[in-house]
């Protein structure tokens, strides 16, 4: 078993403070994605969508989404629970969790990729057709997350945590975008307490380094 | 409890063959999205976001996500089983499920809301900031969503569902996607053999018209 790595890039880190969190070690290699290694022959060979993060296992199958990755070792060590135990708090940690990808990450990603001189002909990620920037989505973009941030804000006033009253997965998709949100220099400031506490917390667990 | 639902769009009709599938029957009340009625003061007194589909349960407490409404009904009714058993089985779902919204159902959304009139200055859903169309997103997202048909109708040969060997979320989303791209003119043709008899397959559940 291998995971298919890049150090920097938000998806990865969010699998890899996952399985830090369970307590799961899995050997890993980094892929140097803003050079195009995941898209050379060699990476292609093993998968051939050509994303990063990968779990390659042992038989050769693949898995290419964070999330899948996640549930995957999540089925195998399902201490701690990081996905919600009642109906309730399985759908809460699931709505959060899509809300911090949809309001926070994508955002991110298309203010990132629509700006980055690395990725000017490549506006999907992996395989998918080459698409020239959208300028005018770095702007859209830009705005959608910070109402992001402004609803992570109020979301978390009171609470501890992002969707329930313990950490979950939710928890390390709002923490690893609110760094990833530093690539397009959006950042949070004193109008922000509930967030930089919480960010403070997240980055205080020995899996933040992970 | 409640759903809204909107007959026509794609998310509300995930969460009622999901429904039609487990045989629960929860009571619905049809929102008006293209008119503006999830932007009303009445409907923002239930859902703050202005999402449609959303959960009304009995003390109040709403879910939004279409994935969220699902597992919540998966946990209180377990079978037929929708997300998969084994750690494979499970992450092979959700990955082909995030595969269907991601390359599928967000490029269909994207090229239909960056061209629909009625969507000329609310980029994003619900209550996000207003934002114009852009132009090129149509494109981009015709473009994509042409990828995700050929992808889809290679992943189909020899398979007889999406995901795993029996009938999962995965195959929901990618049935609903397949009529939502009508919507921008996108169809099969001949050269998706697979994908015409998955589609007739699906067709033939009696969820299909739920």
């Amino acid at each position: 078993m291998k995971l298919y790595d890049m150090v920097k890039a938000p998806n990865p880190r969010r699998v890899r403070i996952f399985l830090a969190e369970k307590g799961v070690e899995v050997p890993r290699q980094e892929v140097d994605i803003p050079g195009g290694e995941n898209l050379s022959p060699a990476y292609l060979a093993i998968n051939p969508r050509g994303l990063v993060p990968t779990l390659l296992l042992e038989d050769g199958r693949t898995l290419d989404e964070s999330m899948a990755i996640c549930r995957y070792f999540d089925v195998l060590h399902p201490e701690p629970n990081l996905f919600g135990r009642t109906a309730w708090e399985q759908a809460e940690v699931e709505q959060l969790q899509r809300q911090m990808e949809f309001e926070g990450l994508f955002s991110i990603a298309a203010a990132f990729r629509n700006s980055a001189e690395a990725y000017a002909t490549r506006g999907a990620a992996g395989t998918m057709p080459a698409t020239p920037s959208i300028p005018g989505l770095t702007e859209r973009g830009l705005l959608l997350a910070r109402h992001w941030l402004d609803r992570l804000e109020q979301r978390l006033e009171g609470r501890e945590f992002v969707a329930i009253d313990r950490f979950t997965v939710a928890d390390i998709t709002a923490y690893v975008c609110l760094d990833f949100a530093k690539w397009v220099n959006l950042r949070t400031g004193p109008e922000h307490p509930n967030i930089n506490a919480f960010h403070a917390r997240m980055k205080a667990r020995p899996s933040s380094s992970a």
